[in-house]
């Protein structure tokens, strides 16, 4: 009789592989403006206080705020302006009472002020307010010596503090600013930058070595010969490797010997952190496959087969504390299982929550008959109909690479379910 | 008086600029193993049908339908296994009535025969049916030429064309497999390979020349001095050009002087498909920016100022073709006009639609008190409570980076809304 899979739950399966499975983050230095999407190693926590002086967040005067104090349209409160807060500088005067200086968005308030009056509710009095200069009347910074005063009307009053920004409102010195195992948006960037930290500790990448084996498949670019079919699988993970953070590396397909086998994963288990084979896992040549994963070392396989569909025979490995996964070839349940087992083992190796996925509510378009005792993965296409978002399964053959395709994500039937009726919400995991 | 900011509302300022703009998707050879998250700029079409010949979708035999017609466990159908179909291979043989042929998953269906049964339908009746060699009892491909003839027993009868997939099911030949405007994803990869397309035309990513403004900033690298602070939205933005598609180029901090500010701006709209200009879009310093934008050619500014918050000081101009923006220096108010209307246009420049965004339901945790006029953009921490999300504003002053850092979305005021009360449902865009 041939071997038949002992089928385990997911869950089962994921706890017995974490169970001989403990993942090491490898800290790798890594410039801050090339750290987009790299998980932090070590919590980051700020050098300074942010911003480190006081600074205006509107344009108008910086004012002693109790010289405004019951200002009003009817009333305005009468002020010298008597110099200009240039940007990026020390101001070099101390404001005084019933004085104001022209002050910037962004720049130091001066000594001596403690509040900025917007310029809209203002009115100068005097002389014009910027200087002009002679080139088509566009304004130009005015030097400090230049400084022409002139007065203003207040027309509103300000308390102290007012469109100000003190020294370490936005970020205290030592305080936390990201943790380990976050992942780099486009504001940490900035925010990491603002403190002075221009290098910081990531998680290496972890490297996915990715073997294709099969003797009727051919190199994508390989014209192929009757029986024979192209590599799908390996540009596919290759994919969904860099999606989750990793670094895939790929080898030369491998053909259907014990002998190659053992090569071709040896060869990338001595590379790579993870390793995937693919195909190999069906029923005629998955002992190859086991075969070869138990002969890199121990425990070897742990799982090898599992209650989901599609993607049954898989096979879930530890040798010598690196994790080995046989998929099965069809580039569907490949796919699927990549999703269930290999992601989240690279988000323990990034130190890393699981990756965040995009889901849509739908409306289910057909029923999805129950399937009793496994967790069926049902392709969907999402479409539009009078303003509701429908899921519609996209049933097909796991053969067939264009399922995946045509299809916009995918929908969970549980293990204990009894399927799901048309017309149920359901949640929609998008690719 | 200072010149005031004339509020247009944010649909109306994009309307009047993509009248002035004509995107142009410039087409790009890319190898498909490379063109992960690349946008496609042409249809792709199947060059032949997929698969070339009937394969089996299961392990077991391959058999005439009609041979096992009304089988069941206690009336089972006799055959004779008379050969292997090896993978990859044309079969030699044409299977006649009464016969089987060992069949492997997604291996070539013999001739002669129309229908796979499941070897967990068969119980074999002969001689052990894989041949076994000596090494360790593991099993091998056997060569037709060795192959020892056996019967089996089959339980369940098969139709014809049962557990095969037809020349031509996956896809066909001339069949439109991914539209012009799409962007690829892993399993794409795998599909245009399938096929034997190594290499699309993809949209040429626009380049984004970045140059940040200000007599106040200075490099990250750089310890700033009394009343600096140092450059945050050059790699903030970097980050969201990536994200939409494009490429950033980065130039040098131009100082507050309108030669110098000409120049860099000059520099950026010679080099880039796009320029962004940040700071100097307050009242003090716009003019300068408006003036450098203006100088780039016709028409020029189109936009200066939207009723959005944060974001309001806005420059929106096309110059000789290319999109040329003015955003404001606050890093918050930086990135959501970014949002808003930098990466539409990237989008445009790819001919994609808009950047897929990832978006939770989420009760809002406080009110948000109405913004007459303008549409509110309001930052929101997400936090979890008794099962339930919330969604927490994050107010802060528009100057304060670590605002972005604390939040994980935004919720969207509308122009017309009175604000939204505590406790209501809310759509939490996420970065």
């Amino acid at each position: 009789m041939p071997e038949f899979l002992k089928l385990l739950p997911a869950d089962e399966a994921w706890e017995i592989f974490t169970q001989h499975f403990t993942p090491v983050v490898v800290p790798e230095l890594c410039r801050v403006a090339d750290a987009l999407d790299r998980v932090l190693a070590r919590d980051a926590t700020a050098p300074h206080e942010l911003p480190t002086f006081v600074r205006g967040t509107v344009d108008g005067y910086a004012v002693q705020a109790a010289d405004t104090h019951g200002a009003t349209p009817g009333m305005p409160a009468y002020l010298d302006v008597v110099a200009e807060a240039a940007m990026g500088q020390q101001t070099d005067f101390i404001l005084g009472p019933g004085q104001a200086a022209l002050a910037h968005t962004g720049g130091m308030v001066p000594q001596g002020a403690d509040a900025v009056v917007m310029i809209e509710h203002t009115n100068r009095a005097g002389p014009p307010m910027f200087a002009v200069t002679k080139d088509e009347g566009r304004k130009t910074k005015t030097s400090p010596a230049a400084f022409e005063a002139y007065s203003i009307e207040v027309m509103r009053a300000v308390a102290a503090g007012d469109n100000c920004i003190q020294p370490g409102e936005d970020v205290t010195a030592g305080e936390l600013i990201l943790s380990a195992g976050h992942t780099l948006r486009p504001q940490d960037l900035g925010g990491l930058l603002a403190v002075g930290i221009t290098e910081v500790q990531t998680a290496r990448q972890p490297r996915v070595g990715i073997v294709s084996q099969g003797d009727e498949v051919v190199p994508p670019e390989q014209e192929p010969g009757p029986g024979q079919v192209r590599d799908v699988n390996s540009y596919t993970l290759a994919g969904y490797v860099r999606r989750a953070g990793g670094i895939p590396l790929t080898y030369p397909i491998a053909p259907d010997t014990q002998e190659e086998i053992d090569a071709a994963v040896r060869a990338a288990f001595d590379e790579a952190d993870v390793v995937v084979v693919t195909a190999g896992s069906s029923v005629s040549y998955r002992d190859l496959t086991a075969h070869a994963i138990n002969a890199l070392g121990r425990p070897g396989v742990l799982v090898h087969g599992v209650a989901i569909r599609p993607g049954k025979p898989t096979i879930l490995a530890v040798c010598e504390g690196k994790p080995v996964f046989g998929l099965p070839g069809n580039p569907v349940s490949c796919i699927n299982i990549f999703g269930r087992f290999v992601t989240p083992t690279l988000r323990l190796l990034l130190g890393a929550p699981p990756l965040k996925t995009q889901t849509v509510a739908a409306k289910l378009a057909r029923n999805i008959p129950a399937a009793s005792g496994r967790a069926d993965y049902v392709r969907v296409r999402l479409e539009e109909r009078d303003g509701e978002t429908w899921a519609v399964p996209v049933f097909g053959k796991s053969n067939l690479i264009y399922t995946l395709i045509r299809s916009d994500g995918v929908v969970e039937v549980s293990l204990n379910s009894n399927g799901i009726a048309a017309e149920t919400m359901v949640r929609v995991v998008l690719d």
